[in-house]
């Protein structure tokens, strides 16, 4: 169900570097942790105020710098984390603390948001789900969120989750323009939540197909799929419960770059993170009532093999000694000498047959 | 034993519009999600102070504007949330946030209050029990209240709730006339509580009826109706427990729109709240209990089983031996020759099986 | 166990008017939930200070209008809650909240203090032991405390649990008389949770038998006996655990009608409830471990059975198969020519059987 | 492995006055609950500073007044708690609240730690644990904190606890004789912590030979003995949870008698505190482990059983099958005719045997 | 899995002081608990600011004196905490309290900081895996940081774990040696989480390792695997969850010997920490599930080998009645003498066994 067994980070084995590998450097050491990837670094700079907008495309981190101090916002979208050099000059142009741009290369944070008193600095994970939902794998996303700018940081494995959003800056439609940076970072933060909920729907469709299996016809396999969906009920749960505190520390926290009508709608994430911890938990409750249900119909089943076994035995073992018993050779059996003796002791052994059929449906195991 | 088996929104498949086709969207966008339904929303909208009251159904949202800045106290209920462009307008003519009329037509909310200043916005859960409380269904019911008006919103699938407020309010007696708009969402919130016991009532009398058949003739259907009765359980408490923090927010919040007399009664439906979630959380440990029991009594019924099983074969095997040793051929077999060697190898065996009942009568197999 | 097996109110079902016949009703109805009494509602005033006592068994509730600003400690004991009509004039002569009249006649309230200002008002639970402690019900206890008045509500079921107290203040012993109406509701507080001792240790001998019963001779029946005492475990929880609340806020509560000196009575008191709730958890630990056992001793008993229908086949199938052997027809077989095969025949067999039992005896079966 | 099956005092039955008794008596009564012991009660005064010493057991109460007021600190402490006329004489020279003195007799409190203004009131349990560690029981202990003075009351069941503490006082060395009255409270306290120690590695120990026992041959006593265990950590539990927020109190509470100094030694014992906690949620964790071990165990053994049963069945009911065609007898067989008709059905059989062997290696069952 | 089975200490036996006898002596006494090491008590001075960098081993602790007044940096690394004297000397010389020194040489502490105003004292574990991950072990880790100075204690048991550190500090480059003692108290904190992460990732592969074995061939082994993997995941658990604390506290508390940029370093490691516990918390979870896969595959394994027994059974019973019927001696048993009966009674019981196999084949047993 998931990719590979690494019960740690998720991922197939060949290409991911490990957490243990950093142990000894000092703090600050820019080392990409995660999953390796062929391709470059990817930098898109978007401009706007109410009035303009301004889309480019650029190759060097050396022409983010001019956006430092325009009032315009600007968003520096960063796809791709393993040129650290580049990072690291981003990160000192925008004063960034080091702490900062090690957990933005290193793939393995929690969801967390730190203030930086300048500065804003939020980590979340987005999730994919492979073809039929047979695997969960994440993506770190990282935010930067400043007085005027936004700086958001893709590992760059899968598809953009940001298309959206940036359609909607594009077009001069609704609010997105007028409002100022918090608003973008409100936005980025939505889109990565909301979509939580196809992967969610499609694990509901999942449990249904596997309940309906496990009325009809539970297997050992059934069994396998249940602790697979055990497993990515666990793994959810880890991704998702901290954005719950991450969320609502940037609603209530005090930090002014993060303005009062924002705050509204930071709630309104917050109430949609709630809904997806919510299904998470209803799921776990039903795959633990699905692990319970497998047990006992195992159990039934074995009831069920022993009962046939039984009435077998209960049937055909006095039989075989009624006829054992006239197969004796003693020289002095005076049935065995009886004209219709064979005929009563076939009569006899119906009988018995009979009695003992009548037993079991009376005691319902037949 | 529910209407359906999607786990996530729990009601028949295909006229659900689902979560996920929202994904994309900029926050504010008024989509329907959740049961369709063929009919119209109904408007009606009830004005009174303590003299007067006045009633009527109308068609068009526009109807409603006049009342916005009357002193007395305006119930506008809207009965069905499919078209959403007239609920765009009664929204932006009250002043109310995109997100409040978001959520309104998103069927999926968790209970919640909300306080935006001007007005406060309430989510809540109605229940539906089906015949013989087969089924329980839900329908979201919006409230906003505002310093001379209450809105609620119902999603119109089944019968009318609030039929008895009105009907209170109609007639002149009671001090429901005489209290502000935040009595009348308090007697709404109320209506809605007071809903939940009929359905815990027939809920309690299923577990008593399932715990009967329990004992007498528990059968692989007992099990599936425990498994359902469960998951009924962890829905109900998913739709309920929210609603307990969503009215202590009301009682002790810092709203002026509800005022200190209001918070009394507030207080009383918090208390039933709580009922209501003390009766789910013993029926929970009660069904847990039954599924041990459930569980037990199959590993007893394998314990008899077996033990049949085990009798029979103890006292016929070590007979049948007897048999064939005397069906044997061997030329020189003295017993064969005995005059009573028939008769006394009759006594033998009905001396062991005889023992062997005797044995187990001591063991209390028998 | 269980006076009735309906989960909710755990009483007969006939006489039991439920919460659902109040749907619709408006707040502050009066209407009787709860058992049906047959007998009148009994009314007491005791009146005291220091130096005076006089104490009168009145029908109408006229009689306790005098005492309302009278300085001395006045105590109205109702004893049945069915004549709502009298409780409505009691209520209003006393300035008390149509809510609390509407939670003294309905029977389900939990326990809770709840401060109205110039009052307080509290509800606990009594319980009583039927024979042999088999059943336990509940019986409402709601208690007004004013500035120089109490009244306390029994349902009037049971016998009368605040005997002690009445007694206390009739002699002129102890410092009862000379403290205020504060200390009178300490009083009976402390009468309620002191009965609760009696009830424990009773469900603590129950499970000390249940506990023999388990290891000598456990049957379905103990099975059944566990479940009971779990239910009633859940049920004794759900009755004793909000009291704890209760008392506490009593004790830390900033009302004024509450002084000092008492609160440390209170803290008494308190500390009793944490001994109570102790005890019931330590029980609900112990029916826990007894399911455990029980389940395991079943299993064992299975193993057990197993062993013995093993044993005996493993013996006696390879002699029944060498018996057969020898009762083959062939015409040419030597060994039944032979002048001593039979003899030898049995030699073999003595030598497989005892073999076997050796090797039971190795493997620990036997 | 416990004395006795009361789950409630964990004590023989006899000589125990149970807590039921009380009911009724007005607060304050002075009723000794709890194991009877025929001695009588022992008085030790020990009066010190920083240079004088002095030590003397007294017979009566009246021996303890004069000390009421002296600046050194004095240290009274009493051995037995059944003459309740001699507390009571001691409780209201030193001005001890009735409750406390009530209390300090009813020997079923739970630890905790009460400011009464001029004092505090600790009760606290001494663990003993019998030979082999077979047995555990308590014994209460209550100290009273004064501005010079400290009362400890023991039952007086078992050794004493505090001779370490008086054998520090009574030798110069060390600070003890130096400071204050908290001082010497925290080193009582100290001592009964210190005591848990050894009762928990007694536990470890007894864990760890039922884990051997468990791995090389487990039995229906070894359940037995993990359910004694059970019991004595839901014991132990319950005995020294309350213990850490007693001594939280105390270090980290206001009261006026405790020195900052001394806070710093109550935060070790704290620390003590919590590792015997710690240990006990370890075993406990151990515990349940060792039945899941066991349950899965007798699973495995039932498995093996089976397996014994099935070989032998199914290499054995055929051949005795094949061995009964050829004992029937029709007249027309031609096998019976054969010349090496028996020696091939030998063989057959062999064949047969073999075949199932070689089966069930390949299946892994031998 | 673990070195030992001792479940406190979780060390060999024989070499290991047991905290159970210090009881008795009073607070402060220095007496080391815990694994007892022949060699000597090592310890390194370094001594560095921005410019300098001096380094030396001594042998006696007076050589630390000196610089308990320089405004210089000062590590003291001790390591080995068997000669009290020297630590006690060391102790009274920097003033730190006899609790402290306690605590330092009693090996059994839990992880906490604790506040001494002049000093904070923090104790730490660090765990040592044997090789593949068979054992894991801890060692104690003290740190003292004063305004200048930082004092360090090993067990001196296992490999150094600060040489990092100190290469970072020899080496001029990094942040590591502008900054104070607080910084270099983060260091050290920060080596010794990192150093979870090897441990962590060698866990996982193991359950791993294990979790492929489950699935292809579960034996008792794997179950005792489980166990022991249970096992260390608890003994994990207590090991690392109070840390989250101990980091908590440090970087929220009061205390000024903490700046303010050093604040930020901690919320890192305290990040770090919770990432730790979020894996053990998983793992544990697996190890769970693995416990419920493996008893249910024990089950299916029983159930298929039921399944056998009762398929031999109920073939060949009914035949080995047959061969009994036409085995049996009456003088008149027409088929007998029929021509062909030997072969219809072939054809018949040929047939009753495909009759069986058809069976079993519908009901999917074969």
């Amino acid at each position: 169900m998931v990719t590979s067994k690494k019960p740690m980070q998720y991922r197939p084995k060949k290409t991911v570097r490990k957490r243990s590998q950093k142990t000894g450097l000092p703090p600050g050491s820019l080392v990409h942790i995660g999953r390796q990837r062929a391709e470059e670094t990817k930098i898109t700079i978007i401009d706007y105020d109410e009035t303009r907008f301004a889309e480019q495309a650029v190759n060097t981190v050396d022409a983010c710098f001019p956006f430092r101090e325009s009032p315009t916002v600007t968003w520096i979208n960063i796809d791709g984390i393993q040129q650290t050099d580049m990072l690291e000059k981003l990160g000192s142009c925008y004063n960034l603390h080091p702490l900062v741009m090690e957990d933005v290369v290193n793939t393995e944070q929690r969801p967390k948001a730190e203030n930086y008193g300048d500065y804003l600095y939020i980590v979340m994970k987005m999730l994919y789900a492979g073809e039929s939902a047979e695997t969960i794998s994440t993506e770190q996303i990282s935010l930067v969120l400043g007085r005027h700018y936004v700086i958001s940081f893709q590992e760059g494995l899968e598809g953009d989750v940001f298309g959206h959003v940036r359609e909607r800056l594009r077009s001069e439609k609704g609010k997105a323009r007028r409002l100022g940076a918090d608003y973008l970072v409100y936005s980025l933060i939505d889109a990565v939540v909301d979509n939580y909920f196809p992967i969610l729907e499609a694990l509901g469709e999942k449990i249904e197909v596997l309940e309906e299996k496990l009325v009809t016809s539970p297997t050992s396999e059934t069994l396998h799929n249940i602790h697979c969906l055990r497993r990515e009920m666990i793994f959810l749960r880890k991704t998702v419960w901290p954005l719950r505190e991450v969320i609502s520390n940037l609603q209530r926290g005090d930090s002014i770059l993060v303005q009062d009508s924002t705050r509204i709608y930071l709630r309104d994430v917050y109430d949609h993170t709630i809904q997806v911890i919510d299904t998470i938990e209803t799921y776990r409750d039903m795959v633990t009532g699905m692990l319970d249900i497998y047990l006992s119909s195992v159990s039934n089943r074995l009831n069920a093999v022993m009962k046939v076994l039984t009435i077998i035995a209960t049937i055909f073992m006095p039989l075989t000694f009624l006829a054992g018993i006239y197969g004796m050779n003693f020289k002095y059996m005076p049935e065995l000498e009886w004209r219709y003796g064979y005929g009563m002791i076939w009569g006899l052994m119906i009988g018995i047959g009979l009695a003992m059929i009548v037993y079991f449906r009376k005691k319902k195991w037949l």
